[in-house]
C-alpha cells in the first residue's frame, strides 16, 4: 500500500436514547503539490452505491501517488442510511419534519461583503486560504454556537460541510429512484464535465438552493462575482458536482468500480494524482439546463408500465409509460399510454408501479444539446 | 332551520387504484349585504380539531340569519387524513416526497402588474371584482392546464383556493403538535384579532411562504402595495388567518363549540352576522412578530418530561424541560435541566417524549407585547 | 365480446374520513357445466402484477366460452394499495398494528364436527352444496354480527372470503420482494400444479395459517380428513393456490399475459374452459416442502449486493452475496462474501440492498425433487 | 451510595452502516440472601416512562441494603426506541416486517421432558439451579448457532432472555397507548399483585404467546405441571410480570417515582430488600381474565372524542365515544353515540382521534371481580 489511510469517526448528532450519532471519515494524504479533494456519499438513505464507489476509489487510491489530500465520507446521513419502512430506506428525508435532507446545507455567501473588504488588498493565493479560513470558522462558529438553534439536518450538515469547506474539489455521490447516471454540473465547471463517464449532464445555475454542491462552489463563485464587480478577476477557486450514480436500494461493485474510475479521470484531469491510465470514455455528452429538465407528473392515478429508455434520446409522441386501471374496467379505457410531449431524454422514473395523480413520473431533459 | 346547508364533493386527485379523491364542500347562502367567508380544515392529517369546529359552527349557523355567503370544508387534504404510521396520523407532509401540505398553495402576486395594468381604471369595487375573476380564472388554467404539470399536493392546493379565492374572508383551521391556541395574523389585520378569544397572536408579515393564509391574502396586499405605489389608496379587500386550535390527534366538542362562536365573534365584527350573542371575551392578548417566534430544538438527544405552562409567560431561567439519559447514568449526569434563555411565552411543544438533537422541543413568543 | 362481464362495488370498510373503502369485483357467467373459479390480486400493497394479469384474463376470457362462472378482483386491499411511505408502497402489513394483511383471513373449521353430524347423510354433491352454505352463511353472520368486533383487516378478508367461498377453484395472485415465479400448492393437489407455467413449486401442508388459499382449501381438506375417519371417502372438493407472480412494485403487461396464459392452462385442465390454445410448457419443475423453505438472515448489517440467480438450482459453497461495510475499512475485512450453506433454489431476496443484522436476505428451497 | 451500580453494554445487533446496537445493563450486588431480579423497560418503542422508573428504582436502590442481585435494562430495544414516524415514534412492530417486538421471545418449554428425565432425581434447589442452567445455555446457543438463522427481532429477544433467564424474578415495563396502569399477572401468581400499586389486574393463562413475561415463567410453570405428572410438586421458581405504566409517549418523573415504589414494595414482599418504607398502598383491586378483555373496534370510520374514564368501573349503556362523521353531514347523522356493551373497567384507547372502522378503540375489563 503505497498510500497510509487513516479513519476517524466524527460526532454529528445524538438519538433518542442519547447514543451519538457518527460518521466514518477517510483521508489520504497527498504531497501538497495539488488540489484537495473531498467526496461524500449516501446522504439520501436509499442512494447507497456511493458507499461502493468510496470502497472503490479507497483501493484503488491506496496504490496511487497523490499530489493532493483526499478526504472520504461514506454513510454520510447516519439516520436516513438507517430508516426503514417496509423493505425500503425512507431516507430521502427527516422522517419526523419531512424536510430533504439534502437542502439543509448553510449559505455562507452573506460573509462575502465583509470579508472582501476585509481582504481584498491579498494576493489570489492569500485571498484564497483567507476565504477558506472563513467558511471554517463560520461553520465551526455555528456548531459551537447555542445547541439548542441546530435542527438535526442542520448539524449534520454543518459537520459535513466543515469536512467539504477544506477542499477544492467537491463530489456528492447520489443516485436517482430508477435512474440513468447524470452529472449536476455548475454552469462555470461545464468543461470539467468531459472527464465524467457520464453521458447526460444538467448545468445548473449559480444560486443556492440547499445542496451540498451548492454550498460549496456558490460562496467561490460569489466572491468570484463580488470582486469582478470592482474589477479584479479573480477564478472560482472551487469546483462541486453531484455525481448521480444511476439507481437507489441498489449496490453493484463492477459498476462501482467503473464509476470510481470516472471520478479518477477528473481528478487526474485536475492534477490530483498523475496518472495515464485515467482517461474519459469517448462518448456523446448531452447537456441540458435546470429550467428545461421537466418534471413530469402522473396525469391519473394508476398502476405504472414505465416504458421509456433512461439516458437515451427520444421523439415527442413516444410512448413512455402504460397506466393501468383496474377500477372503471367496463365503463372506461381501463389502459392509457402516455406519450412523451417534447424531443427528451428520459433521465429517471419513479420507483414503484403504483402512482397517484401527481405522482413524479418521469424526469426528462428537454432543449438538450451535445456538450 | 334558517339557511339550507348545500354539499358538494369536489374531486381534487386520483390515488393508485384510479378512485377519485374527494374533498366534502358545505355551502350557506348568505344576503349578499355581507362579505363572503370559506372556512377549512384538517389540511394536516393530524388536525383534527378544526373538522369539530366546522360541525359546531354548521350547528350554529343554521339558525342564524347571514349576510354572506359561507363556505366551509373539513376533511381539506383527502390523503394526509388517512395517512397512519403506527397509531398516530401522519399528515404533516405528503408521504412520498416529504412536502408539506401546507406549503403548496400558488402564489399569484405575479399576475398583479399585468393586471393593474389593464385595471386600474376602475373604481374600488369593480377592480375588487375584476381581481377576484383574475384570481380564480388563473387558478381555473392551472388547474385546467397539462395534467403532466401539477404535483399531488398542488392539485388539492389549487383546487381549496379555487373556493377560497371567492370569499373575503379566510380561515385555514390547524392545530400545533402539543399546543396553546394562537392566531396568525397578517400584519395589517391586527386589529381583527382582537374579535377571536385567543390568547396569543403571531404576526406574519405579508409575504408568500405557501401556505393558504398567505396565498389568500398576498395577492390583495400586494395589489393594494402596487397602486400605492402609484399613488391609489386600495383597501386590502381580503383577510385571512390560520387558527391554531391547540393541539393535533385530538377531538373535544365542547372546545370546538368555544371555537366556533370566537369565529363567529370575528364574523359579527365583519357583519357577516348581525348577533349581539357573539362578542369576544375580556383577555389581556398577547403578540408577537414572526422573527421573534423562537424554535427551541433539543440540545441533546433524550427522554423529555415537558415542565412550561403553555400559553402562559414565563421568565427567562424556568425549566422548561427535563432531558433523561439512561445510557450513561454512571458516566455523566443522567437527567438535564434544560432553562429558557429569555423571557417568553411557550405556545407548543413536540408530541413525543422521544427526541433527538436538534427535534424541535418547543416554540416560544419571545419580544411579546400586548396587543 | 362473447361473455358479458359485470361489475359490482363491495364496501370492505370506511376510513377515518367516513368515506366507504370499496374493492370492485368482476365476474362472468359460465355455463355451470364445470367450476366456478376466484381469482384475487394485490392482497398486499406492493404486489401490483396480480392486476394486470388480471386484467390480460378479462381480455382473454371475454373472447372464451365458459363453463364455469369466474370471479376476479383486482385491489383486494384498499387500504394497502394506497398506502405510501417514500416512493414505496408500504402494503404488507396495517399500517396501524403491523398485522400482515394475508394472515387474518377466517378459519372455518371448527364448523365442521357440528356439520358432520347433521349433514353426513347427504350425498357428495350436496354435501358439497351444504357446506358451501355453511361457510357462506357463517362468513356472512360474522360480518353481520357485532360491528364492534371485528378489525379493519378482518373485515376486508372475511368480504373476499365470502366471494372465494363461492368458488371451487381459489387463487390469490402475489409477487415476491424481487422474486422468481414460484407457487404455493397445497400438497393434496400437487398434480394440479403441472398445470401452470412456473417452474418452482412449494409443498404447503393442510393446516390454517390465516392466508386466503388456506382460508379456502383447509375446511374442504379439514371436511374430508374428518369424514375418512367415519370411513367415507369425500373428495377435496376445493384447490386454492397462492400464485407469486415475480417481483413487487412492478407492472409488465406483456408478461401478464403469459400468466394469465398460465393461469389458463389450469382452467383448461380443470374444464372450466374447453381450450386446445391452453397447454403448460414443457420444463423441470422442482418442489420443496415448506419446512425445506430456507429463510436466510443477514449474518451482518451491511450493503448487499445480490449475486445468486433467482429460480434456478445452485450448489452449496456458491457466492450468494457481498456485504459492504464501510465504517471498518481500515480495522476489519470490509467487503464480505457470503456463501449458501447447501444445494438449493434461490427463489427470492430482500428488497433493498440495506440490511441489519438479521434482516431476511434470501429465501431458498432446499432439499428440493423434481415434481 | 451503599450499593455500588455496574454498567455493561450488550451488543443485540448491527445496523445497515454496519455499526453496532447496543443495550445498557445496569447491576446491583444482593447478598445472596434473596432472589433475584430482572427489570427491562422501553421494548415497544413508543413506551418510554419505564426508562424513567428504572431511573427512579436506580436512584432508591443505591441507597437500600440489597438480598439478591438486581439487573436493570433501559432502552431495551435500540431500534424501537429510535424509529420516528412523523412526531411519533413508530417503535411497536419491526418497520421492515410489522412483527411485535414483543412477540418474538423464544420458547424454551420443549426442551422440559428431556430435562426431567435427566434430572429428576436432584432436590428442588438443585434442579432450579440446573433448569435455570439449562434456560441459559439453550439460549446461549440459539445466540451462537448459524447467524443466518436469526431474525433481527429474535436475536434482541434472545439476548434479553439471556439476562432474565438469570433471574427469579423478571418485570418488564411497558405502557399502553392511552392507559391507564394495569397489571398482566399470570393466574399462579395472583397474590403478588397485591403488592404493587396497581388497581387493575388482567390475569393471564400460563400458555406461551411471545411475550417476556411469558418467556420468563412459562419453562418454570411447565416444568412445574410436567412434574405433578410425575406426582412431585415443585413450586413454580419464577414470577413474571408485564406492569403497564399509563400512557406512551410521556416522561412524568414524578409518577415515575411512584411506580418505582410500587416495584419496591413487591421486591419488599419478595425478599429482595428488607424495608418496612415499601408498603402497597390499601386499594380495591379489580381482576379480569384474558378471556374477558374486550377489545372493541370502531364500528364506523371516523373522528372520535374518548369520553370513558379509564381505569373506572363503568355500566353497560355509559356513552364511550363520540364519533364524528363529517362527510355526510347533510344525508345522516353527523355525530354517533357509542355505548358501551356491558358493565365493564375501560383500560386504555387508541392513541389518535382519527380511526378507521375496525381500528381498536378500547380495551376493556369485563366480568370483572374484586381480586
Amino acid at each position: 500500500m503505497l498510500n497510509s489511510i487513516t479513519q476517524e469517526n466524527i460526532k454529528v448528532g445524538e438519538i433518542a436514547n442519547g447514543l451519538p450519532l457518527t460518521i466514518p471519515v477517510y483521508r489520504l494524504k497527498g504531497s501538497g503539490a495539488g488540489p484537495s479533494v473531498y467526496i461524500q456519499a449516501n446522504m439520501h438513505g436509499a442512494e447507497v452505491q456511493g458507499n461502493a464507489v468510496i470502497y472503490q476509489l479507497l483501493e484503488l487510491l491506496k496504490h496511487t501517488p497523490l499530489n493532493g489530500d483526499i478526504t472520504l465520507v461514506p454513510y454520510a446521513n447516519p439516520i436516513g442510511c438507517n430508516q426503514k419502512s417496509g423493505e425500503f430506506t425512507l431516507g430521502r428525508f427527516d422522517p419526523i419534519t419531512g424536510t430533504n435532507w439534502n437542502r439543509m446545507y448553510h449559505d455562507h455567501t452573506d460573509l462575502i461583503p465583509e470579508f472582501v473588504e476585509a481582504h481584498q488588498n491579498l494576493d489570489d493565493s492569500a485571498l484564497k486560504a483567507a476565504f477558506k479560513s472563513t467558511l471554517l470558522e463560520q461553520t465551526h462558529a455555528l456548531l459551537d454556537g447555542d445547541a439548542y438553534r441546530l435542527t438535526t439536518g442542520k448539524r449534520i450538515a454543518l459537520n459535513l460541510q466543515a469536512l467539504a469547506h477544506q477542499a477544492d474539489l467537491v463530489l456528492d455521490l447520489h443516485t436517482g429512484p430508477i435512474s440513468a447516471k447524470h452529472l449536476y454540473c455548475p454552469m462555470y465547471a461545464r468543461e470539467s464535465a468531459r472527464y465524467f463517464d457520464i453521458q447526460n449532464v444538467l448545468l445548473i445555475p449559480e444560486g443556492f438552493g440547499g445542496a451540498m454542491d451548492e454550498a460549496s462552489f456558490c460562496p467561490w463563485w460569489q466572491l468570484s462575482q463580488t470582486l469582478a464587480q470592482r474589477n479584479r478577476e479573480f477564478p472560482i477557486m472551487v469546483e462541486a458536482f453531484t455525481v448521480e450514480l444511476g439507481s437507489q436500494e441498489k449496490i453493484d461493485l463492477e459498476e462501482a468500480k467503473q464509476d470510481a474510475k470516472s471520478i479518477l479521470n477528473y481528478l487526474n484531469h485536475k492534477k490530483v494524482i498523475d496518472s495515464n491510465e485515467y482517461q474519459p470514455n469517448q462518448m456523446t455528452r448531452y447537456a441540458c439546463y435546470l429550467k428545461d429538465y421537466l418534471a413530469y407528473y402522473a396525469p391519473m392515478g394508476g398502476m405504472v408500465e414505465y416504458t421509456a429508455p433512461l439516458g437515451e434520446p427520444i421523439s415527442a409522441g413516444t410512448t413512455i409509460a402504460k397506466i393501468l386501471r383496474m377500477e372503471q374496467y367496463l365503463s372506461e379505457q381501463p389502459l392509457h399510454e402516455i406519450t412523451l410531449p417534447v424531443d427528451a431524454i428520459p433521465i429517471l422514473h419513479f420507483a414503484s408501479a403504483s402512482v397517484n395523480q401527481g405522482t413524479e413520473l418521469y424526469k426528462f431533459f428537454t432543449h438538450y444539446f451535445e456538450l
